[in-house]
């Protein structure tokens, strides 16, 4: 066996397989406005490798070891359509580390130049080489290429079209798996001549100005978003807004793109596609759908799977991928058809064969340009599924930055399930599906003849139960806090931002003003205290809010806060945002998130004095011996012990909050014990450490201020800043801010 | 507010309340064979606390401090059929206190007796005064009481008639609620007589052996079972047999009563009576069931919410209920008829209302005599949901002790709703149904008009996720398992006790041999070596297994295992046994547990020197200070210093196992994060600690052995020693061995 097959493929022979087993994407072809012509037969590389395999190999990211796989399985990095499938991640890692259009490292010089090629300008390939001309040619450096004849073997589809008349870079910048040695020679073969020299820069490559910006139609987008890679976009809104309200509102919904967001849909111009497991066809435009189907609403939250990767990177190690805080989710009405409804009438027999059948079976959504994900068939058609078919959201037109004009919703899954920007779906019989995934690497692997680590642990479809902390209010702060002004018991019918009574003893919370955030900005709570106090106050207030969710419509049924590191623990408040008639809960499970908020009072601490030394080796002062447990990210153990280490400089407390859904399942303990290099799923309890400080200046008398962490409390006042910083420097590397 | 409802009520408000509120259970009429006609009206006590509030007060176990209530909520403890319908639990504390019939302590002496009644004979109330009679009566100690007008208002229902003819005393022990003052006094309004002089022994009572043993007929169980409590009988399979095979035997499965088991019951003599939501009766005997539906099977675990809580007690504090290992789950293929079919026979109109509205309904089953338990009809009906009225288990008629003739089995969910002996199934509507759930006690608690905290948290129905090692094999013993007979990847199709390929790569085992344990027998792995050695060998292999199960249906898609604590993780292989021919899985969903197994290498690890200090202060030996941050519950923390403590004596490592389910919900790492009084859910990551030693005798050369450590391994040697310890005293203690 193993000679048969070599252990280590190259790229291109996977490449090369991709072309053959994989049909080209054919919503690609609409990008443009015309259709280009298909080419018959394809060929492939003039080039190749000619140890050509039969299986390709594993790619990479499976062969992490074991110890640090946990929920890593089954996540295959490429970008390529057909590879996508049965990827559960956001590819993060694909996209993070590349913002800029910065030209790659593919210099040249003239002098190697094949004197026996002719010379292009720029402009006479742009104009006469385009995605809708016959013969569609592409730039590399100062490199000329006529990519008619592969187009067709591209596993990426037709995706490259949106390259031609001009240079790939910028897109093999977003579509990292091009830098690739094996890559660059495919495109070699297909060489027609350079760039002329009167289009180069003193450096022999064409200038940055000439080479197109696939970004330059996206949306402008509000400000207020935390912007984690400006293109593609990706991007959340900060704690203050969040939760602010139970609907997210459209403008500061996160925002989570692989590339630019198509510019060229318009409503009814583009048909949907759905092909039958026989291979039929159906075609729908946007307004059939609207007209022949019934219209549903569901509420629905959607959560990337990277969601607070951060917080793992913080408290377990390093991470792939863009590093959310805790906004990377956002909560939504949703207004479309039922996706069983169109399957149905279709021609999809749903109620034939069993549940068993219908979980191997899968529904695959392709979305415009090279993007896909797929959901198990039962999913897609049960009547308590929801998935919807939506061109609405919050009860507007989809904006563009979330599928314009139709997207996929599936509530309850992953968000790389609800597919945007909508062209076909795919229905696969259970040997096709069962072809994705397994991808023929079945006998592959470092064991050859057992199952290979990615075959044995299922694409994440449903997510787990999470929750997180958004907002802290200390001391004199929690007079600030919208849902204290009504105060603890006193229910009332007022809904100007105070607890309101909606029957059944529920209550419902309206958010609406702004408060001040402790992380954000620490304010005195004893303003006028002189010296600094050496300890909190006794019976110091608290408040907290935040959000908790779980996937496969399980309801959040309880949320624990802690104030001392998890050593004791309390129930906070849910919010009954859909008993609140403002806010109904469209569907038929809940695929909400669910608010939470809670008051307490906090330990005593006490306050470092001004000599404190960094490398204390003194014994704990009192009130930390008997609280700092929690000074590193606790739960009763380390204790105290941490408090002597050498950069241990404050006397803390971290707040915890941790969510049980409906099924009794509830969050990790820790981030540690649920690693994976990939950041996947980071739904540990979510931890914020406070810390109070003693400031001066306020007329020369010291005032108690608190402060999240210098490392801890994600999404506050130090995170807020380092993401804040990322985003200029790389607003300043393209000249684009916007 | 406060001063209107007295915050602490008496138990005789509660029972009279209840009195009021709740209906007799009808079934329990035919208790015997022929049916005691009601009386009316109803007589309350007419001794009753005269301060009777209009609202109950909240029971007792709902007000623990908040801190130690994570999960407990909603568990209210009481053993009244009015009280059970939304109680998760399986009422552990209720009897596992009380194995024994010793009278209670109700001693009277003649000279208190009220001259002007009569006494009798107990063989003249025995005869004449049964459970059929038109006027049942009771003894307590040396008193005769009258209950005929007291039946209709008590909250247990006609249970009581169980007692009538003879003494209370051995069901006050097994309803333990009435081991108060307040039932006593209750009863004191019915008293009519005495019992003669010459029915009473020295003390003044009735000797032991003239009460009545509820539990005589009681069937005779397998004597391999591990029994935590004899009356009513609890036990659970030895972890030898508990995953020996896929489906577990029907001697094996585990038991869990909470009171005799009825013995009155015959095929077709009894009607199973449908109760509509308008009061519409439909009557069905269980041969009209097999004739008139279609039969069903179903492949489902049962696990009592109180699995492993001994393992809870051990990590993380006292809990009450009988102390599980791991073995209070089991697996069978039940035979039945769907409970949607019945319903909708029956005239229920189950499709009325939407998904919203069918989990707000229940259907609430009544078991013969005092148990029930509901579920939300949104389960009961749904086709995906598979719930049964079960005849057969495992291909053979359902055993008395499984609930003969007809059971309830609600796959997925708490095994408390697969309500065994099943006379009744009462659909409610949502203001019944509210009504249970709140039990008018919405404005009671600490904080007036808060929802009071088990107003909170909803019962449980669905189980979480969670795993246990049943089976540990350590350096030589590795060759004995039945599953390494085969190799490592030589699959085969031999099927016997071997690994065999059922095709797809997946493999099945056959685990047949029943193989040592580490944990029972320990054997000398290096047995000729002289002196002991001072370390484990380098990479002495290790061999583990065990199972993993999630409720709702949901598929395990991974177990991680760790061998150093926490510290490193592999997966382990899932045994697919579904896709064996011999024991396909019945069901829409994955209702099934999931074996698992392991193989791997031990890290190196010291053995204690003779002289090993038990306070040692000395630097840990360099093996331990490498392996030994897992001597206690480690990952990765307490590290090394745990060895410096002085109740450390052994170098130890300890074997984790954690599973996965397909909505990658996870286990928790610690029981202290889930702690919960009532030890409910004690899902946390499953640890067993293993130690090596050397010991002598074999012809004067030193070995190796292994052991579980002393307070841990779950299910291991020290445990099972304990259990049959406890039950061997309680055997002798009622002179009733079997």
């Amino acid at each position: 066996m193993a000679t048969r097959i070599p252990r280590i493929a190259t790229r291109e022979q996977l490449l090369k397989h991709a072309a053959r087993r994989v049909p080209i994407n054919p919503t690609a072809r609409r990008l443009h406005t015309t259709t280009v012509p298909r080419r018959n037969p394809p060929t492939p590389t003039p080039r190749s490798n000619p140890q050509t395999p039969s299986k390709p190999p594993p790619p990479k990211t499976a062969r992490v070891a074991p110890s640090s796989l946990l929920l890593t399985s089954g996540l295959l990095a490429s970008l390529f359509v057909f590879s996508q499938t049965h990827d559960d991640d956001d590819h993060d890692d694909d996209t993070s580390s590349r913002p800029s259009l910065s030209p790659s490292p593919t210099t040249t010089s003239t002098s190697s130049r094949d004197p026996s090629l002719p010379t292009y300008r720029l402009s006479f390939i742009r104009h006469n080489h385009g995605p809708t001309s016959p013969e569609p040619w592409v730039t590399l450096g100062d490199k000329v290429y006529n990519i008619t004849d592969w187009i067709p073997a591209h596993p990426g589809g037709d995706v490259i079209l949106r390259a031609a008349g001009g240079s790939v870079e910028p897109y093999w910048n977003i579509f990292s798996i091009h830098h690739s040695p094996h890559v660059k020679e495919i495109l070699e073969g297909y060489l027609v001549g350079y760039v002329s020299p009167s289009d180069l820069g003193p450096d022999g490559k064409p200038p940055p100005a000439s080479i197109e910006d696939p970004f330059v139609n996206d949306p402008i987008r509000d400000k207020r978003l935390i912007t984690h890679t400006l293109k593609p976009r990706n991007a959340e809104p900060p704690n203050g807004e969040l939760d602010k309200s139970f609907l997210t509102g459209n403008e500061m919904f996160y925002v989570r793109h692989h590339m630019w967001v198509p510019d060229d849909a318009g409503e009814g111009e583009e048909e949907l596609v759905v092909e039958l497991p026989g291979g039929e066809e159906r075609r729908y435009t946007l307004g059939e759908l609207k007209r022949r189907f019934k219209t549903e609403r569901v509420t629905a939250t959607l959560q990337c799977s990277g969601n607070r990767r951060n917080d793992m990177t913080r408290h377990a190690g390093k991470t792939n991928g863009l590093q959310w805080g805790v906004g990377a989710i956002s909560n939504a009405v949703w207004e479309g058809v039922r996706l069983g409804d169109v399957l149905r009438d279709a021609g999809l027999e749903v109620e034939k064969g069993g549940e068993d059948q219908r979980k191997k079976m899968h529904a695959w959504f392709v979305g415009r340009e090279a993007y896909s994900a797929s959901i198990p068939l039962a999913k897609a058609v049960e009547g308590t599924g929801d998935v919807l078919l939506a061109w609405g959201m919050n009860g507007e037109v989809l904006p563009r930055d979330h599928g314009f004009p139709l997207r996929v919703v599936v509530p309850g899954n992953v968000a790389a399930r609800s597919v945007k920007w909508l062209s076909k779906i795919v229905i696969a019989d259970e040997e096709a599906t069962s072809q994705w995934q397994r991808r023929d690497y079945k006998s592959f692997g470092p064991n050859e003849g057992a199952s290979p680590d990615w075959d044995r642990a299922p694409s994440i479809q449903e997510m787990p139960v999470t929750s997180a902390i958004t907002g802290v209010w200390v001391g004199e702060c929690v007079k600030k806090v919208p849902w204290m002004m009504g105060g603890g018991d006193n229910n009332n019918n007022n809904n100007n931002n105070k607890i309101t009574s909606v029957g059944s003893g529920q209550r419902t919370i309206d958010m609406a003003a702004t408060p001040q955030k402790v992380g954000f900005t620490a304010k005195p709570t004893t303003p006028t205290a002189t010296p600094c106090p050496k300890t909190t106050p006794d019976k110091e207030p608290i408040a907290l809010q935040g959000y908790a969710y779980s996937g496969g419509g399980r309801k959040i049924t309880r949320v624990d806060v802690s104030l001392d590191g998890g050593a004791t623990w309390d129930q906070a408040e849910l919010v009954d945002d859909c008993s609140n008639p403002a806010t109904p809960c469209y569907g038929s499970k809940s695929w909400a998130w669910t608010r939470w908020r809670y008051n307490g009072t906090l330990p005593v601490l006490s306050l470092p004095p001004a000599s404190f030394p960094s490398t204390a080796t003194a014994p704990l002062p009192p009130a930390l011996a008997k609280v700092g447990q929690d000074c590193e990210d606790g739960f009763g153990r380390s204790v105290g012990l941490m408090g002597r280490l050498p950069n241990h400089k404050k006397q803390c407390t971290t707040l915890i909050v941790k969510a049980t859904d409906e099924s009794y399942n509830t969050q990790p303990e820790s981030h540690k014990g649920i690693y994976n290099v990939r950041g996947n799923l980071a739904t540990a309890w979510h931890r914020v450490k406070i810390c109070p400080e003693c400031t001066k200046g306020n007329g020369g008398k010291g005032g108690l201020v608190w402060n999240t962490g210098e490392t801890y409390g994600c999404g506050f006042r130090k995170e807020a800043e380092e993401v804040r910083e990322g985003m200029r420097a790389a607003s300043e590397s393209t000249g684009n801010g916007k």
